[in-house]
């Protein structure tokens, strides 16, 4: 297993992708890891820091995409930064999962045009946890790549979501709720009264109806769809949680699961390799963690049980 | 001035009811109210609180249309309950504005067929107040009336929210964001992405451009606008949070803000007359902030207002 990290990603980057790689090298020693980035910079911060290079390849690219470049733009116009490299590794073998808390939308790119949608799924999506008073995770998705979507998605998105909360999440049969603004079926706009019936009728899901605002935070269902507008505007808000818990001095075990840095990243469910996203504002614990989910989904072969699942 | 409320409406009806115009007695006695219920049962109740009689109509209701009815069946079925005798007195200029903490589906009923959108209003809106830090309140709308809506509909929702947060929350030249999942333009889902230009466009606004999730607690926009499907989700997630901070043991000034039940009701922007809705758990201090806000909507002529703007 070899498992491809992009340095240059993220606020703080490379020096907390560096203690990220030590914080995970504490329980596993063994998994090679590449990593794409200014050598010379790398080299000093493992000095430094004392990590052990065995296992460890770096290779060295001297360009970086900004997080607020645009992203198909600099991927043609930086050929040699750190993720058009990472996917040029990927899409050639070289690594079998890549990681970058850089450039979303670069990270996107890569995903759909070099590493490409497994066959048979239309749209590849992200999702996002949602903290629940009970400790537990559940999964949103589409959490803002793709913000209109037709009924069809909706169920793709379902069966990649309840894979995902299977395999990596360890949540046996997961429970799949219907993003809605009502509890009974006919509720909604016209893209949820649609999807309603597709998602009864997917025998390979669980799904348990409708949810709605209120039953984000609760423990209702574990994977929860709707279109990645809806989704997105969840996920900030859910994200401007912590920081007002902070703001107000409050300490609370149930609060602190908003604090979504801990999660590291989120993969691209839906193409054909592993790839994982992480916060822009990425610190140690989030690399470590983004790698303990690269290596699980790999351990899991998480991609291919969705290709045998979308094998026609 | 004359305001109708329905008595027999909300989960504690009709003693909350009662037990709320005693509170807004203590601060007006001239304004007329005129009750619609089960006089007997009112007439009790009345007594039993030594509610004064003065300024106080009671007008006979034999029926009650439940929570969970369906809006036009119960409407025409049930001719005599309180909502449909309310609204009949509101048609015939009787009482100058209803309010309910009844079925809100028989509400919108009401207010769309009896009472009906006012001309060159498309789609008549309810909002949704939003806590800040600050501890002023924003307004959402569309809050679950409008699921599917054109980006001209929001437009709209902008104009009457502004004249809302500007005539009865007291903002000068409210701030209106579009809620999106993107700061620049040009972001967004197609209805997004259509709406914006429009708004900027929109010279009696003051559109300050595309808000995200995480700015919906924050003090960055007076008036925040979205079709009702994510509107409603947004609002039944912020509904969620006060339960789970209660749970949690937490007392925060900021986070008793999202106690909803204090805020009483919404209007139905525009249609003809002043129609308030509360919530379905009403109690006392609800029903008296509802008759505060419609009493302020009734002196700031806000439905006029309204009519004046929409004027071809």
């Amino acid at each position: 297993m070899n498992i491809g990290l992009d340095m240059m990603g993220g606020d703080f980057a490379p020096l907390e992708a560096i203690k990220g790689i030590k914080l995970f090298r504490e329980s596993d020693e063994n998994i090679m890891l590449t990593l794409f980035g200014d050598e010379f910079e790398l080299n000093n911060l493992i000095q430094e820091y004392s990590l052990n290079k065995d296992n460890l390849t770096i290779v060295n690219t001297t360009q970086v995409i900004d997080m607020h470049e645009h992203p198909t733009k600099a991927m043609r116009e930086k050929p040699d930064s750190s993720i058009a490299v990472g996917f040029k590794y990927l899409a050639t073998e070289k690594i079998d999962a890549f990681i970058s808390a850089g450039n979303t939308g670069a990270m996107m790119v890569g995903s759909l045009f070099s590493i490409k949608a497994i066959e048979g799924v239309h749209r590849p999506t992200i999702g996002a946890y949602m903290p629940r008073e009970n400790g537990k995770l559940g999964w949103l998705l589409d959490a803002g790549i793709n913000s209109d979507c037709k009924p069809e998605n909706l169920v793709q998105f379902a069966i990649l979501g309840s894979l995902f909360a299977e395999q990596v999440l360890n949540i046996p049969t997961p429970r799949v709720g219907l993003i809605n603004i009502g509890e009974e079926e006919g509720k909604g706009n016209i893209l949820a009264q649609a999807a309603y019936p597709l998602l009864k009728e997917e025998s390979s899901i669980n799904f348990i109806g409708n949810i709605e605002g209120r039953d984000i935070f609760i423990d209702k269902a574990d994977v929860m769809v709707c279109e990645g507008f809806t989704g997105n505007v969840i996920l900030k808000l859910a994200e401007s949680i912590y920081p007002l818990i902070k703001n107000r001095g409050i300490k609370d075990a149930f609060f602190d699961m908003f604090e979504f840095e801990q999660y590291g990243g989120v993969p691209v469910l839906g193409v054909n390799k592993p790839v994982i996203i992480g916060h822009g504002i990425s610190e140690a614990r989030s690399f470590k963690n983004m790698i303990e989910i690269t290596k699980k989904m790999i351990e899991k072969d998480l991609v291919g049980k969705i290709k045998n699942r979308f094998k026609a």
